[in-house]
């Protein structure tokens, strides 16, 4: 097997792994499997819906391949003939407003020059922010970062804060959390090492979510608290129509249009100029979509 | 006054037309009006929830100028120092599935460089489609074209097809209509009679609006009409935050996002995969969402 047959193998094996984690923590919903196959590649996509705890989730697999268009240049950041590339991606819409939307993405592209590299993503997007849970987020991926490379978090952490960011409201999409890309092998990190990397992060992805189900699937919640959700996910639609690359990416090269759009929401609102009650867990939310918080250290402070 | 500003004037004016003849076939909505000013320019967004017939309905003024960026370059395709722009455009979103969404935007240009043009657009979504309406549409919009030069209507009907398309879906956005840009003063059409063209569309949009609202704002629909309603509204998200080129013009030219994103529905679903029930009216739908269809003579044949 080639380097990205073995990286595209395991991660296959992950994607049903995250599956298996996430179904035993919502107890009711299954996830579906639909393959699928194009000129530029396949995939699996996998969606759960209406679970007790999952409204919506989606994990993808995908291995494609194709020609370095000069448009694809811009997005790779490199010039080469042929690129080939496999990831997995995954986002979570839950159906309680105090469980948080989640999405990861882990990546590897390889070049026809022999360059190649690793890229992802993972970050936490409450529709109301609980500022113990995500510093535990972030406490739990600075654990993973920290036992590859310590300057892995501190980087990542600032890279999502500027990803994950929608300029147009001036607001982060959540608490952020990690985000890399042309992660190479190199001096500080070989390629086994990156490798076990995205591996760990996919495979906390679940835990990470079950935990967070665990806490709040089941919490009651009023009409203004789902309301509330349904302008975030609002949000959440404009983030990734306008801003995510991994949309963009997947629409220009000619990807599967349903794979890539399962990320939206099952339902999502927009009301002209909504201003939430002051005091509220809306405002207080709003208020904590900013970037460069120090989720972890700030509340020992 | 200058050029620009008599436009703008009359652009302000045909803004309050709209609003009272949309009022007026509602029979229960208000416009609420809202000011804004930032550093581009001002405008003022008027926006009518829940009524009657017309769950979300915005009709925009605005009136900006700024400097031609590099980046702007790309949208206005022309060189200069600066620019000046005024503009109306609306969306309406009905209650009921068998009453079609509709935009329209009509907009003026001016560079510092003497180079002036119209541009504009107008065209219907029906989330399920009455071959007839669309041909009544059509019709209208090519009598207003051809009163002003025989060229306009095929050429802009043409135009709409290629713009009001989802390539990433392979489908039109609804039944089209016409779309515009460029359109200079010259030897085939003057200044006034170009601006007359523009106010001509703007005036007939909410009467032809209001055709349709009385047709069918009332009629009973069924559960499975509603939901086939929000994932044409989700379609219609997705164009215009991918695609369209006043909201991403709007965006990033530091536009007041509020009343850039009055644009989007009051509610939209998405659901991985949906197909609908074979021979029903949206699989019908669906086989007229193409381009080059002549609405206005197909049905005589």
């Amino acid at each position: 097997m080639t380097t990205i047959e073995t990286v595209a193998k395991r991660f296959a094996e992950i994607q049903r792994e995250i599956c298996a984690v996430l179904e035993m923590a919502d107890e009711k919903g299954k996830f579906g499997e639909k393959h699928w196959s194009k000129e530029i590649g396949n995939g699996i996509t996998r969606v759960l819906s209406n679970g007790s705890i999952i409204e919506k989730g989606a994990v993808n697999f995908s291995f494609v391949k194709g020609n370095v268009t000069p448009r694809m240049e811009q997005f790779l950041g490199e010039k080469a003939g042929k690129y080939a590339a496999a990831g997995i991606s995954s986002i979570l819409h839950p159906q309680n407003p105090w469980v948080p939307i989640i999405h990861i993405n882990v990546r590897f592209f390889e070049l026809d020059n022999g360059i190649c590299w690793f890229g992802g993503g993972i970050d936490l997007t409450p529709h109301i922010i609980d500022f113990k849970d995500a510093a535990d987020f972030h406490r739990t991926l600075k654990e993973i970062c920290d036992s590859f490379n310590a300057r892995f978090y501190p980087e990542f952490k600032k890279w999502a804060d500027d990803y994950y960011f929608l300029p147009h409201r001036n607001e982060t999409r959540g608490v952020g959390g990690i985000f890399f890309d042309w992660l190479k092998p190199g001096a500080e990190n070989n390629f086994q090492e990156l490798f076990n990397f995205t591996v760990s992060l996919a495979t906390a992805y679940p835990e990470i979510y079950s935990v967070l189900m665990k806490k709040n699937g089941f919490k009651p919640f009023s009409e203004r608290g789902k309301k509330w959700q349904q302008f975030r996910r609002g949000r959440y639609v404009e983030f990734n129509l306008i801003y995510d690359r991994g949309t963009k990416f997947g629409l220009e090269s000619g990807g599967n249009t349903e794979s890539i759009l399962v990320s939206l929401p099952p339902e999502a609102n927009w009301e002209f100029d909504y201003t939430p009650p002051p005091g509220g867990f809306e405002e207080k939310t709003l208020q904590m979509l900013k970037k460069e918080i120090d989720w972890i250290n700030e509340l020992k402070s």
